[in-house]
């Protein structure tokens, strides 16, 4: 396999596994936790971001034409968060609406700020003077992304800010964006 | 890879993870668990039945010429559900016949019958007006599976009803519908 | 892909979440268990094991010209019970040389056992009448597979017995017929 | 796929499940684990470590022309040594700075130069005689991974050293590797 089609496979690995090993930690262990809704919060709130981060991810992959060690490791990173996500998950599944929520909520919303500034970061390097970017790719695709990863980074903070206040809030907001990007991303596919 | 290749094989590869995971939530860590029945009846249905919906996924993607955003939605809420099956599994693995059992079964169910649906929709999305067909496909191949998905959605939910009266009986229900699919699969492959 | 390539994607993914899995079920979780040996024996034969199954299913497979959905079940069966190893591994790295080993030890080879026997039955279905052979493999090569799995279910049929006297015994043969096969399969391979 | 291909998928999948397994040991378990700054360091250090050994993999298989059996068993105790990762990541992160932790710690640099000497059997095997090298491949480029790997084991070898008396320093000396190589690493390339 070529390079970015050997990244794509790696990439795919770890999400898919990182999506998967939610359910280990979804804290359900007893029949009667089966109404505790804050776990299904947590679970389809990560759940479905990984995905709409995996399919940002083929939709940006597809428009290099090259990996180089430094798109690596900016990918190693965004994976390290991604693999990470089932830590915070767990903690808020458990712990929302208990003692202990805002730490909880906080961890969940810096993962997910991180995760989204990681994604930026690898595709300010690919993108910046067309780096890493296929000759065939024109010009308005790298606009695109642009205006669609732009919102990323502010929308998480915005959540981070939100939990000190409302751990609860934050949380659905964090929900609340991932059902949003679904038809938006659709959107901007056209 | 192109757009069906990479969605097959990240559809193989939450399928691999689901069906791999449910053994870490057998329920048996103590060698005099080992003749624990429920585990097993619980396990072979779950990882049978992730290996049938593998088979069907794989028979149906094969008849696509493309994929769009929406089918990636479609296919991402298919991997939530066969992703969350470990958890309800587990449950029924440790709380079959005990105190608890109905709502254990009753989850179990509802999974399948989620898992079917979802199943339905991104067929019905991507076969009505042969939106997702590829050319080569005959008209007799869609309907080939139209037929064949059909019962899902109403056997699962029979499935489900039957919980509420004997959570045994649904169980094994699960498992004859896992155990009965398997050869009228390959005969309709014929 | 076609038929094999993805069969063997599939293959390869269960195989190696398994292998993978079963670090989780090592039983070490202090410092001071890391003197514990058994948890070792467990874990490397287990994993070597799934190493040569994987090696041979992939020189199995490579014979191959197609499948079809008997062979994709009989390979579901295998899949089962190659993900089923983890559990039964960790009874054995838990409680060899402490009450309950025997029933640990019989699990573990039974589940060996069943995992030779799923081997068998896949290869003698493909190859009988040369029904999935593709036409380039001549019929020595049908041969030596014969004969390199000839000694597997007889082999870990003796580690069952065995079990019943000596469990240490038994695992200890379960080890050595994983160190044995390693040299073996690259001498069969010339 | 051709041989060196799927071995390549092969360790993709070990690497990427042993990366992404690492959170489910993390140990922090509760809100005010949140602090517990020692998971950090052990899971950042393993992630890290394992996406380098997955690109310097990747470099070196992409210098071979084919595998035979041999290599694909030295792969495999490659994959074991890293597959057993997470057991002693968690010790380290959760009883480092606590009773144990120069167990913990020592199993912890045992286990990174076992791998980093697998690699270096596994890549001494394949070049010795460009015995599986590709023809297209310079011998300078074998000079260049020979130089690159050189520092691997004497390094983890110190970690080893320095965990006799100083765990701390060894686990911190293990994470400054780990971000050294990365530069390092990459300037190699060029």
């Amino acid at each position: 396999m070529e390079g970015t089609a050997r990244l794509e496979a790696f990439s795919d690995g770890i999400f898919a596994i990182a999506a998967t090993l939610l359910v280990l930690e979804l804290g359900i262990t007893e029949p009667r936790q089966l109404t505790h809704w804050q776990s299904y919060l947590a679970y389809v709130t990560s759940f479905v971001t990984i995905g709409i981060i995996w399919i940002n991810h083929h939709h940006t992959v597809a428009l290099l034409g090259r990996v180089d060690r430094t798109m690596l490791f900016a990918t190693n990173q965004l994976h390290l968060t991604v693999a990470f996500l089932p830590s915070p998950t767990k903690l808020v599944a458990v712990f929302l609406n208990k003692r202990g929520e805002r730490s909880a909520v906080l961890a969940y919303a810096a993962t997910f700020t991180v995760m989204a500034a990681m994604h930026q970061v690898g595709w300010q390097y690919a993108s910046r003077g067309r780096r890493l970017i296929a000759d065939r790719t024109p010009e308005s695709a790298l606009r695109g992304v642009d205006l669609a990863y732009a919102p990323g980074v502010p929308m998480y903070g915005l959540t981070l800010v939100v939990a000190f206040f409302s751990p609860l809030a934050s949380a659905l907001l964090t929900f609340a964006t991932a059902a949003f990007y679904l038809p938006s991303a659709a959107l901007f596919d056209r």
